[in-house]
């Protein structure tokens, strides 16, 4: 609701004809014209997409990083962000996790006839924020319509063009036995911020999406430690439990991670135990893993921790050269357990 | 139907432990990967995609260009094609019309829990048939999998990046009065065989999708006539009369169509009859309309001549300096009518 308000305040919507979006706006006509210039190009104008061609023309000179998400959420407003900022920030981590600074996206909307325009301006309004705030521009687009029924409220995707760092060398490759494993802040918190409100526990917590940008904070570790770096990955879908599996896979190496030394909320750990999920495999949207050259692991928390959302960041495992491909966490009452990617789904649409 | 046996005979589908797809191939967990490693990864193969970082790691040196497209035509297959390279041609022919040579393209499912193993892979095996021939590389991906009832069947992203032609100059700018209009092929024949199907009048017409890439075309055309080609656009959505408006509309001058002129199929002209549709309106895909300097326009349309798909070629108008910012279609019989942008939906879902 405060969110809502904000909108209001900052960028009241235009007045329109219309307070649904129907199978017209998707027509490439009249109404599709409207909603455009009423709505989309107005809210996210820059010099690049007000040429409004088919496609934009942009300029490089060098190495980019190139990556694409469709984002599904349910709800598509959720606590602590939308579907649109959500959309924003999940592509712009990619690229950061690419080592590379992102600059364009693009924009495209599947829409289910009868969404209200109230709530679409709300989700515009966050991709808005969400790209002045990571330094990204929207720079072309798409809008689609399904008719009622074959579609859920929004699907956005954004795909996006990001310059390689300077400095980054980030590999698999790279990653040798004692390795250390940073975790950049809490985990868990964007779906059990999910699972929360689905499951009617909103009003008993005041747990939030971690939804945000990571491409200030990793430039700053890349200026830093450039090549001590090794890899960057942000633990979504599938949860901490499923990138570090992935990694132990393509390193062919093992992976110790100490389970009292995973930075977790009170909050979100009653929420795991309440709902039955484990945190490992809860999705994050916020955090990234870092894997870091042990000689330099501490120096790499000590420059997380001026951040202000990494300031649990923390050292969790280590690559060794034991247990090849397994990931084995250590219990916080000492007990040894391999650590599994996730089987089936857990927690179904949670980005 | 000939279709799927072609897809068995030359590429069969893998053993899986599936038939149907499920919320789990979307959890970003070892369904994900089963599907990936077993289906899209190495079918689509290439040495960008092999390294199946989050993103992919491109160089470029100058300008390109940079467009994004989802799909969501309903039915998934049609006659002449289905969803997969109509999102591959699709994404290709928007880089060819901003005179940009087509490299790599993003590739995003967002797919309906119980789409049948069988057609997925029927689509993907059209995606890896329409890249190939169009020269194109699906270098990065992501695979989202939606409830039952909240989705239909597929739904798919392909945002692509192309090199610019070093002759192409294409500027809505660079129209003139004089100009002369070519469309480069018969017209409405996707969006009637998409209803044709939708009507049930498929068994009465063979008529096709034109679902083709273009990019070869264009760069023939640029690599002869430069900066005398102006504007490319595939009127797509909205059909010709769309696209017209638009031109008129940006260019601020005015446009004579001449309705004997148009090119269009004896079937799809009869099926627009039955189904009370204006062709002017209804969607393209394989067509393209490219406003040329007056001089060089017969010449245009002998070079378009030479290519397969483009034995209809024909000047269809003219760019003129009355009636400013209006599209005026003279009728078969002399008279005269001011041809509107597409009011509403006539053909929901045609791509």
């Amino acid at each position: 609701m405060s969110n809502r308000r904000k909108v209001q305040l900052q960028c009241p919507m235009p007045k329109l004809d219309f307070d649904v979006i129907t199978l017209g706006h998707g027509s490439g006509g009249i109404l599709t014209n409207q909603l455009l210039d009423k709505g989309v190009f107005d809210l996210l104008k820059n010099e690049i997409l007000d040429q409004r061609h088919d496609g934009a023309f942009l300029e490089f000179d060098g190495r980019v990083a190139f990556t694409t998400d469709s984002f599904v959420v349910s709800p598509i407003f959720f606590p602590g962000g939308n579907i649109g900022d959500l959309a924003i920030h999940g592509t712009v981590n990619d690229l950061a996790m690419c080592g590379a600074t992102p600059k364009y996206l693009s924009l495209s909307f599947i829409i289910e006839e009868g969404l209200k325009m109230t709530e679409f301006w709300e989700v515009l309004y966050a991709i808005k924020d969400a790209c002045e705030q990571s330094g990204v521009q929207i720079v072309t687009g798409d809008t689609k319509v399904v008719e009622r029924g074959k579609g859920d409220k929004l699907f956005i995707n954004t795909t996006g063009i990001g310059e390689l760092h300077p400095k980054a060398d980030i590999s698999v490759a790279n990653i040798k036995v004692g390795d250390k494993i940073i975790v950049s802040d809490q985990i868990a918190t964007h779906g059990i911020a999910i699972m929360s409100i689905r499951k009617g526990l909103e009003f008993e917590t005041t747990i939030k999406s971690d939804t945000r940008y990571l491409n200030y904070i990793v430039e700053d570790l890349l200026d830093n430690f450039d090549s001590d770096v090794h890899l960057l990955k942000d633990p979504t879908r599938g949860g901490m439990a499923t990138v570090l599996t992935e990694i132990a896979r393509d390193t062919g190496l093992g992976i110790d991670i100490d389970q009292k030394e995973l930075p977790i909320d009170d909050q979100v750990k009653g929420a795991c135990e309440i709902l039955g999920l484990d945190p490992l495999y809860v999705a994050n949207e916020g955090i990234f893993i870092c894997v870091v050259s042990a000689d330099k692991a501490d120096e790499c928390v000590n420059l997380l921790h001026k951040h202000e959302h990494c300031t649990h960041a923390v050292i969790v495992g280590e690559v060794v050269d034991e247990h090849l491909r397994q990931v084995v966490l250590t219990s916080a009452i000492g007990g040894r357990r391999v650590v599994n990617m996730l089987v089936g789904e857990q927690l179904p649409r949670i980005c």
